[in-house]
């Protein structure tokens, strides 16, 4: 394969990007400057030395230490712990500029396919949860914030299952469902309006 | 104006219809038989004659009465009465399976440009409650159930302040706001995750 | 089956129109005044009686006489006749001021799944093409005008044998292909790119 | 800026990617191996070493020689010359399987802007017809192969200009314009209809 079928091959595994796209994204870099493809390599080069994953919350950071500032941030709020299944749902969440709470990242969904949670961090959960007990003795609730989709639900009701077994006495919860901002009630489907009833208030 | 431009100008004045598609509907009415024509023509006549307005819930319907089956309907819970925007949202939520209780359609929401309630069904909303009240001694809860938008939130306030003052003993809910059936954490907009936050169960 | 169903299911026979969209014309309806209703049944009424089928290019028109103001008018190019499928076809070719000949709608182009074409109006395009060559000297040439699409090809394939057939000395041609306005070459479909290097000029 | 965002804002500047897919390349990029990682990296720092621009039609090419493959390919046709805006609009061209003669990379069309030719390869144009006219008896057509946008028609009309003063015997043609395949007579802007009328045979 020549240089520019095998750089548009690689692109084409990229999310979201079919072989039209990965095409043009080799001809942009054709027609870039060498100066210009040689800052992606290093910034692709940077991404393996200086990015870490924090061993506390699981996600992707680039800061000095190996834990993240999130989880060193003495500030943040002591008894939730958040469980999302990607470093992007940790980051909606954030910016949401509602919770404070820590985070975890489980690492995805369960597969309708397979129904296992092979792949997900399952047994850094139970570390995470028994640390913060030990840590922290206001530390009391689980929020379980998966996407409202099969895979999201099928997460949530295995892992509900297993910290409940698991623990007790922490305090398991799950995201509200509803009416989305912008919604028509009349194009609504019946289970998001079974759920704004049932969370009306 | 000839006949086909007049018939082809009142199409376009239906919802969501524009120049072309009223012009597509004439060259289908055209094409289609006379005796098709005369159909559609019969049905318009019915709808003024058999056609009533529920005097109770406000919605059109096509019962012998004038009150419609849903308000003569006994089984029907009669702690609850939800109020909505239109006949199309009583029927989503009625579609949905989980509202047994009683309905009032409103007739619209407040328009943001005028901030003004004119034009809303308020004094009839009044004697509706009023009426239940009088009529079934476990009358308690007004259900809100607006479209989640500006237009439906103004309305929500607004008529919350009302039957506040006006029904201080009377139980009022809004429908709840959170994650759609669907949605990814990723993309939902900061306001839908808080309420996911807040309306966590 | 009550009014308000009969009406909405009478509309989602109309073009594009599905049982969603039917319901938000009868409310619309509904909520219209007596007048505003009977006005779309007066222009419905005034269709039958006031719309003619002409005789000669079979456009529906709503002029005094039976022949069409575009038949009559003797300003317009008597040595070209364009064969389009359908009322809306000839719009289009006339809203683009390009064209002054004369018109005959055939009334829709082969379905491939019977490959036949009944319903079409062949035997009336021969009487007309009779008469246009009997009225003008200089008639001479039917311009085949369907839509790129196989529907349209394979009619024109057709009714090129059969007037060839027919008509040995008529000039029978066909709506140029290339690249339509907006069109990228990057994204054009290899048919496309074909036509338009052979249709260079 | 961190790695991680540096990363991301680089790929902001790819053809088609805002600031979210960015970061989805980011993340998908830390959840690769490092070896999936060095394999981009290698591909990247190929692109430099092993792809030239080939000195006759000026596209990107990943040849042994300077002179890409479809321009030592003596079974080419040598009357024709394709000249087209972008490596992308050659691909177009070719995949068609319609077009055997030569090609040359113009590097873009004019921007509406500025109006200007500078930075697109006029000079260069100039010297490949000047090349062929000297190799080979035969030459003697330029096709101006453009997008049917306005950038595309102004680029035709001044290049047209520039060829007819400084090759006067030349044929200069451009790609014929009408209905592309699947378009619908009925939704045909006036320019397009105007084009397939002149343009039919």
């Amino acid at each position: 394969m020549d240089p520019i079928e095998r750089l548009s091959s690689l692109f084409e595994k990229f999310p979201g990007i079919g072989p039209r796209q990965a095409q043009r994204f080799v001809q942009f870099l054709l027609r870039n400057s060498t100066s210009g493809r040689r800052k992606l390599i290093d910034a692709l080069e940077n991404l393996g030395g200086a990015v870490h994953q924090c061993p506390e919350c699981m996600r992707f950071h680039a800061g000095n230490k190996k834990i993240c500032n999130m989880c060193t941030n003495s500030e943040r709020n002591d008894s939730q712990l958040a469980v999302v299944a990607s470093d992007a749902d940790l980051g909606a969440l954030e910016r949401s500029g509602t919770y404070r709470g820590r985070y975890f990242v489980l690492g995805g969904t369960i597969s309708l396919a397979s129904e296992k949670m092979s792949g997900l961090r399952i047994k850094e959960l139970n570390m995470r949860i028994n640390d913060l007990r030990n840590r922290y003795e206001k530390f009391g609730e689980v929020i379980l914030a998966f996407p409202a989709n099969p895979e999201g639900d099928a997460t949530e009701i295995r892992l509900r299952e297993e910290l409940e077994q698991g623990f007790p006495l922490l305090k398991v919860t799950s995201l509200g469902r509803g009416l989305s901002t912008g919604s028509e009630l009349e194009y609504a489907d019946p289970e998001t309006i079974k759920s704004a009833l049932e969370g009306r208030r």
